[in-house]
């Protein structure tokens, strides 16, 4: 099959989730299934680069792209999650986003030592989420290989955020 | 492959989120692929059965197991969310908790008449929030064929709740 321009298929919706912001939606991404096949593949490639044991999603639109990914290459899935979400005994991370603060937290004894995480979310903006998540991989000592986004909007910088001795892949950038 | 008894790898929480209330935490299910996979298994088999269009998952762990069974069906896949997080035009349900009341929204566009839709969530508990999305199923005209939970708590009577003409499946009941 040919490869789809996954640009074509974003939907553009202006002034959200506030004036100014114009947003890039993947909801027609995932309502078709051969557009969503492409995207597992590409992260399937991603992943031969980088051998993950585990996928980790961050929530929201992360738990849908990741645990996608996850299903297909044969791996566990770990969400990140929210403050409060969680049960049980969790590790967390607070961050700085552009107004207020934010706190991500994983199950305390989901990762560990030495297994090699894939991180996976559908949009990389000014990366403070995501780089709350690599911290957090960080604290539990577990080895952060890649990081998988569908979109990324360069102009934002995120990926400076992000740590330099990981493989970091787009599929779509502006 | 034998067939895993899922019980055995619920972890339980006592007292989340609030006390008195046991939570049946499937984290350890998404981390082992092998189980996850039986799951997924066992939701094809619902799919032979109601032969859906598209999978509708509910915020935020409905995400997880409804894009893996999209994703293995070759289906497309539709979020139901918490108010205010789906961009551009949506349609909503309102209802009751058991303390206060919360709101199920859908892209307006995505779901539409005579589609098929299989509803996918990770626990039947009260049954408010699955009743919600199958009223919000109802009002887009679409046709609600099925609906599959990992873990359903019988005790709690939500399966009365919902729809008497649809194939309702649990995986596993307490």
């Amino acid at each position: 099959m040919n490869s789809l321009n996954l640009k074509n298929f974003i939907r553009e919706i202006p002034d959200f989730p506030k004036e100014g912001i114009l947003f890039r939606d993947i909801s027609p991404l995932m309502e078709d299934p051969k557009i969503w096949a492409q995207i597992m593949n590409n992260f399937s490639q991603l992943c031969m680069k980088v051998q993950p044991d585990i996928v980790v999603g961050i929530e929201a639109r992360g738990f849908i792209v990741g645990s996608s990914l996850a299903y297909k290459e044969g791996l566990g899935f770990i969400p990140f999650r929210k403050p409060g979400k969680l049960p049980g005994d969790v590790i967390g991370i607070d961050y700085k986003l552009e107004y207020g603060n934010d706190r991500l937290e994983a199950n305390e004894k989901s990762l560990y030592k030495g297994i090699r995480v894939l991180l996976i979310d559908d949009l990389l903006a000014t990366g403070g989420t995501a780089k709350a998540a690599s911290d957090l991989i960080f604290l539990s000592q577990a080895n952060l290989v890649g990081i998988g986004f569908i979109i990324e909007l360069s102009e934002l910088n995120g990926r400076k955020k992000l740590p330099k001795d990981v493989i970091i892949e787009s599929l779509v950038k502006y």
